[in-house]
């Protein structure tokens, strides 16, 4: 088969999403505060590494963080990112091979990563990811220690570069196919949430909150 | 902060994975085979790229695929990829913002995508995928046409540069933090599955195979 060279042009076929592309701010949105892990990109000595981490949204900026002490998180300053949010809603199964497909929602975000320096803002953000996990959570919580915030680093990305795809519904077949005595459909998947497990180190009389028994994701 | 400049080890260390590392063939592949749902990462015009796609294991191999037509999938002969598999098991909830954490099962795999160029072995591997998922479903299935298999393309990697890691269990506390009226535990996640749905066009009598009742993820 030949090869094409890449051209710049790809890159930006890849931002603006295509067939499945749904460009709406509110669906970007939803979909990135619906499922907090996400998979980061970035190249490191040359070549490619994804790791998967948590990411939360204000506003128009997502968030992740990760150890001062990792290279990989000090690197990321103003340097290409690529994060990927992905949830799976369901197994389309068709009758040939080839029309097999999944339901899903999913984001992709492009830019430069920042590191957020001042460590007031580093706080304020952290609490943010602590409040969008579990509502009021964060008052709950033995303050956070300077040694811990020095310790963290939060990054920041605008949602500027941002494209969303879905695939909702049922299979679709080739015409002919639908005459085959072919079982055909969606086995819908997603995120459970159990009922919250108690530390055994627990106080006495301490019950979990309703942002563990509350606790949704996906 | 002063900000070093990375060493080759870096990514060395990666690779090796490190404080909840877990280096056995064993739970490599049983992560790989629990979770289709992986996240690729590529160079595309010298900025990284990450997208969500199916990956299936043939014993010391992955394979995932893509539309002939995607140069993304074209030019990655002999590229660098990286590939993550995750599985989200619990939200960890400690006594501190710092200590919460989650409950994980994750693989990183770094190496170089061959297309698979051999037809027949293309082939083999779209049933391995279809059998892997939906074990029994191939020769149900309307057979594939050498039109579809070519529209298909089929991308290997040896899984010999891998790491995994994992994290269970309760929530790791400072010490005196133990002391506090707050709770902490773990909120299970999981992947739980549906029924399946008809699709509206089936066949009068046509009912889901155990293939699709039984299927499972995660």
């Amino acid at each position: 088969m030949p090869r094409k060279s890449d051209s710049p042009s790809e890159r930006a076929r890849l931002k603006r999403g295509h067939e499945r592309g749904d460009y709406s701010k509110q669906t970007i949105h939803s979909i990135l505060d619906a499922m907090p892990l996400c998979h980061v990109s970035y190249i490191l000595d040359g070549a490619p590494v994804v790791t998967p981490t948590f990411q939360w949204r204000e506003g128009d900026h997502v968030y992740w963080h990760g150890s001062s002490a990792s290279r990989l998180i000090r690197k990321s300053t103003a340097a290409d990112v690529c994060m990927a949010v992905t949830i799976l809603d369901g197994m389309v199964m068709a009758r040939s091979a080839m029309h097999h497909s999944v339901n899903y929602r999913s984001v992709m975000l492009f830019g430069k990563a920042d590191i957020i320096d001042d460590p007031e803002i580093a706080a304020k953000r952290l609490e943010g990811m602590i409040e969008s996990l579990y509502p009021g959570r964060w008052d709950m919580l033995r303050p956070m220690t300077d040694k811990e915030l020095k310790a963290t680093t939060v990054l920041s990305m605008p949602i500027n570069e941002a494209s969303a795809k879905v695939r909702t519904g049922q299979p679709i077949d080739d015409e002919e196919d639908y005459a085959l005595p072919i079982w055909a459909g969606v086995v819908p998947v997603q995120m459970s949430v159990g009922a919250p497990i108690d530390d055994t180190r627990n106080l006495p009389d301490v019950v979990a909150p309703p942002n563990a028994t509350d606790f949704k994701i996906g």
